[in-house]
């Protein structure tokens, strides 16, 4: 089972670092398989620590993914090195066990983790289909360089239902994002052809 | 904003029905607006109470609205004439400030509420896409008697996909209950024709 959540690390100067990851259980680990480059994988090779942020706030997954908006508030986490966002349900602090595919510089090295430390923060409010439809968004333009503008047409006007029924502020904010993103890398693809458009990701 | 919850409320012989349902925010209010034939409608009417139960627990909305599972362990809700759900996130206490379209029998009347309480009972643990493709799904179930049938294959066929990738056993059971209803909905319609195909909605 896989959740999309947000990981926050730090780097050794304690830069903060903030990230939409898919986190996957597997017996008492976290699992998490981030693609190379990666600040998120060189903060937790660094400090063996990383934050799972269980949030709603679906701005964060459309601000990091287009790049519009990266910058959110962190604090210190309770028990690792590492931090965690400052506004989230809940979060658990995470501790590296070991790492698979460093030694043979994989693209995607798998980092297994232990949950040392967790904390609920505030009520979770029901399922939010514009929610659900951002991050599915969000996934889109993550993948833009590599899937066809048909396919990603449709899929963007199929999520917009779940927008205009049940979305707020922040989920038309971050659909917004995820729109103006699209349209970026088409005018970019227009101009520089398709090789140029990977380089943002 | 919309949220997909479940409701519960109790009969005025404490019979407790459980309902998935959509609960929008206005202002200080909790808005409710059921269709009618509806028992939460007759019991919140008879109640004066509801409960909004937040939880991520799929099999609830997929085993209510295919009418395979409906009998979910509940409790008395600790300040409404109501029960909640044994298990949740957390949820919402409600008493009826008014209600619009009831003295013209409206086909969907609409419940003002006011949240009393509130309770935080497990933390959040992030989105999961194959969550929220079984909450499309079962939106999609609920009203296959007026959608057209390559409508509903096409976009179970992008559910499935968020199924097949993040599911765990939970989502994968409730995808399932979902997938035999549209079968058993068109064995129904092919035998019956689609006017005999709405009587069980």
């Amino acid at each position: 089972m896989i959740h999309e959540t947000i990981v926050t690390t730090a780097a050794r100067d304690g830069r903060p670092h903030v990230a939409p990851m898919g986190a996957r259980y597997e017996g008492d680990f976290v699992v998490l398989a981030p693609f190379r480059p990666s600040t998120t994988l060189d903060n937790i090779v660094a400090s063996h620590a990383a934050v799972l942020n269980f949030t709603t706030d679906v701005r964060i997954f459309a601000g990091c993914i287009t790049h519009r908006a990266t910058d959110w508030p962190t604090v210190a986490a309770s028990r690792v090195a590492s931090v965690r966002l400052a506004a989230s349900l809940a979060h658990a602090e995470l501790e590296l066990d070991h790492i698979d595919g460093t030694d043979n510089n994989a693209e995607r090295p798998v980092l297994w983790m232990k949950c040392v430390h967790r904390e609920n923060h505030a009520p979770f409010a029901g399922f939010n289909r514009a929610q659900a439809a951002v991050v599915e968004g969000a996934i889109l333009v993550s993948r833009l360089f590599m899937l066809p503008a048909d396919k990603v047409d449709r899929e963007m006007a199929y999520l917009q239902i779940a927008i205009d029924k049940t979305a707020g502020d922040h989920e038309r904010t971050a659909w917004s994002w995820l729109v103006a993103a699209v349209e970026r890398h088409r005018a970019g693809s227009a101009v520089d052809g398709p090789t140029a458009a990977r380089a943002p990701h």
